[in-house]
């Protein structure tokens, strides 16, 4: 296995499953300034995909029309970077759905690295998953959107990558923030 | 002078003068989600406070409305955390009158760090800045919003930040991922 390829990395942000503010599990809402900000953030680091995952059929929709806006609509002329970035972005009605779009790109299933602002048992350190995505496979690093993923849900990933610890005791930094951080420790130079 | 003093940094989000689309200097409209994004980074990173400078009256009493309903209104029991963040946003209609604000807690005017998507001629480079920020004065760390900083408002600051690079040639982040991606390099564990 090869071990310092670049790395085949692609993003899934989930909106269903996930937690609402009691901890119930519920679908929340695709928050446009997400779409922008992920994938701009995506694209600088050099990720292949952004998938999102909602199964809400007008949520679906609502993607695709902001998505088509920029790749090919007004948008897209009006400017051309963010017609760039937009265009990784891939919307999925499930979790699943995502992992077999890439996995239909030929080089197998992703591996799956989940995130979460606590701490789960055995967690990934974020220098050890830098490395660990050089090995040439493709991986899926995964967001929740609202109170964030189901413990469940991060339970059966592959990795469950250790939260963002500023020098306070106060975590609770937005989708956006987070996605920008990661992505800077694992891919930034 | 101290040399390893807790950071004492000051953010500070530019809506006027900053750069629009074609090169000329605009005032720009406040974001929401630039309030929540930067406000949750800073206090997850321990900055001592967020200033929106804005000299448009409406946006000043716009920002003032946002930051009361989570600071004392209907959002501080229903997000608690939330509240906590906000608690560290000022609002002030120049950019002098943020850094006297700064400068009338006693420790001396802030030292000033302005940040670009560009390359500058003599920029700082993160791993050094992030040493001397832990000096004991004050600093005031600046963003621009829209397409950012002017180059005289640049050129007047104490430091130049080097940009973010990912790698990729495409550096188009919004303001919140860079805001969270500084703050993570100069403050992070």
């Amino acid at each position: 296995m090869k071990t310092s390829s670049r790395p085949n990395l692609h993003l899934v942000l989930i909106h269903y499953p996930v937690l609402g503010k009691t901890g119930e599990v519920i679908a929340s809402a695709v928050t446009n300034l997400d779409l922008h900000d992920i994938a701009r953030a995506g694209r600088t680091y050099g990720v292949r995909s952004l998938y999102i995952v909602t199964p809400v059929q007008d949520q679906l929709e609502l993607v695709d029309k902001i998505v088509s806006h920029w790749v090919s609509g007004a948008g897209s002329t009006y400017n051309p970077k963010r017609k760039e970035a937009m265009a990784i972005i891939r919307v999925r009605d499930s979790f699943e759905a995502a992992l077999n779009d890439i996995a239909a790109e030929g080089n197998g299933r992703p591996a799956t690295i989940v995130t979460s602002a606590r701490h789960q048992k055995d967690d990934t350190e974020m220098a050890s998953m830098r490395k660990k995505i050089c090995n040439g496979r493709p991986y899926a690093l995964i967001f929740g959107t609202a109170w964030g993923l189901p413990d469940d849900f991060l339970q059966q990933a592959d990795y469950i990558l250790e939260p963002i610890k500023g020098p306070s005791n106060y975590n609770h930094l937005s989708v956006r923030s987070a996605a920008a951080i990661i992505l800077d420790r694992l891919l930034g130079k």
